[in-house]
């Protein structure tokens, strides 16, 4: 996957690569002024109180609350944690635009719901559709081609698609003081992880350039593949329509089970679909860091929780209140929240 | 899982701290005289200089065969190639003996196969039953339990019981040549993976201490598990009755590609269930490192190969002869085969 991808990585010329370059010059002040301020866009308060205590708490030699570098594990929901969920996940954008880049090839696509429209951008239709139909497109549009075609598709679209209210990439919209967050959690040891209901396949091509996060740290929900050997002998990974496995509210602490194997000391998420993934978090013995981003701030990204369809925060917000959890409340907490 | 295993691993006698001691011995020696020899346990010959060579080319900056430290991906099968296999499995040893462990509380196993046939020690009666006979006692063996009061089975087992030729803990019959291998890889900036057809639950409680293999870079077969709240609202995982993912010979691709997400560049196996791995691993662009440990020496360890019913080495082995893999003769090549 790697070497096809590598290249493409490299080349393109905005969506990525202009991330990167963000990252680096938030990397950059971070070291230099490490001392001064690891997260400087964040605002003076209790969450980054919060967070600069726990980090400053795990990490002091022979403290009491000191945890070694093997058990200093950080997982992050990706959806409204790292990066912008509105107005509907990122992924869904790219399986609709997949459909609409596979519709020459599907003629019968024109009369057959959910296809229909999804290519007349008929958005009240494709509600109508509910859970099945979007599972449905989800399906097709993430199968029926070997990984490392997906991979290069996924790459290809982050190329050129645009967010629809801030018209920039999508992998423009993540979360500067976020950033600053891994960057810090992995100056201080900690090993960061990504554990989000989005498709792992789709995640993994850009999260290493964007988040720093590599492949191997990404935890999500996956289909099923085949191992096929071509005519030529060449082996080939083929994606199936078919879910294997759903990374999402209690799936995420299975999920964290199967690809980690140790409970997290440090999580943070935005929604409910992570509230046992903080749960899990919260059971371990030891020093523990919860955290949830709340979104409050209409003016610059958007403001949402109980009653949102996506990114609904409800039964998390009140158990993090109940349990003092850390709540980042976007617009109180962050001055800055993308990368300009 | 950690804070309950931790101690347990710390506290036990021979077990892992045996391992552990040689383990560290072979590091520091491996460290001291690094420019002389990584790897004092193989002898001079074609497979030590094959390795050798290729970590030297892949490390060496500026060179036409560099890869980037993030691209080190080591991939290793467990059984039979990390450790002994033989004469059975030691995952099916363990399942065994949590038969006879947990007879008194089944009584109605003493008239039911396959358990009648494990309690009263007859092996005919129980190869009888085949593998469908097999599966019932891994999964019954290895379910209605959390995935901690697993793990701490597991290391309780570890401690006390010993292979019935060398009379050694099963942790202890670990190949010492591999050990330095493992160690000369990650001194070079590769993450080393155990990808094997065993249970992922099974191997994390003991490798990190054995191998150096922190959990999330053990890849395994799974079984399900279920996120559940106890009474007193603490959440625990149970492990159900049912296989979820094989991780052996197409899977082992299937999971690479699943848990870590690169195609190795180095991949080390012994039986045809590694076949797959070692022709996913071929597959990439750049340099690449494909070996079998070929097990030829009934004296020290055991002799086997292409009519073996456990670790049958024989499609893998034309494979390996017609594309110029490396193979690891054990009785010409290894000058050691267990830490003493």
């Amino acid at each position: 996957m790697t070497t096809k991808i590598g290249p493409a990585i490299v080349d393109r010329r905005t969506v990525v690569a202009g991330m990167l370059a963000a990252g680096l010059t938030v990397a950059g002040h971070a070291t230099a002024r490490a001392q001064a301020d690891p997260l400087p866009s964040w605002n003076e308060g209790a969450a980054k109180a919060a967070i600069l205590d726990f980090i400053r708490r795990t990490t002091a030699p022979g403290g009491p609350d000191f945890v070694p570098v093997s058990e200093r594990i950080a997982t992050f929901d990706n959806d409204g944690t790292l990066w912008t969920e509105q107005p509907f996940y990122f992924q869904l954008a790219f399986a609709l635009d997949r459909v609409k880049a596979l519709a020459p090839t599907h003629p019968e696509w024109k009369t057959e719901q959910p296809f229909s429209a999804v290519i007349s951008g008929d958005m009240k239709a494709l509600m109508a559709s509910g859970e099945p139909g979007l599972i449905e497109i989800m399906e097709i549009t993430h199968a029926g081609m070997t990984t490392d075609e997906f991979a290069q598709t996924v790459i290809d679209w982050t190329r050129t698609a645009r967010h629809p209210r801030f018209n920039r990439p999508y992998t423009d919209l993540v979360f500067k003081p976020m950033l600053e967050l891994l960057s810090h959690l992995r100056q201080n040891g900690f090993k960061t992880f990504v554990v989000s209901g989005g498709g792992i396949e789709f995640m993994r091509p850009w999260m290493e350039q964007v988040y720093g996060i590599p492949p191997e740290q990404v935890v999500g929900s996956s289909g099923i593949t085949q191992y096929k050997l071509q005519p030529d002998g060449t082996p080939v990974l083929v994606k199936e329509a078919k879910v294997e496995f759903v990374d999402d509210g209690p799936g995420k602490p299975v999920g964290i089970n199967r690809f980690i194997g140790r409970k997290p000391i440090f999580a943070f998420g935005n929604s409910d679909g992570d509230q046992q993934m903080l749960e899990w978090t919260a059971s371990g013995t030891g020093p523990r860091f919860m955290g949830l981003v709340h979104h409050t701030d209409a003016e610059r990204e958007y403001a949402y929780d109980r009653a949102s369809p996506v990114g609904k925060l409800d039964k998390a917000l009140d158990e993090a209140t109940k349990k003092g959890w850390t709540v980042a409340d976007m617009k109180r907490d962050w001055k800055e929240i993308f990368p300009s």
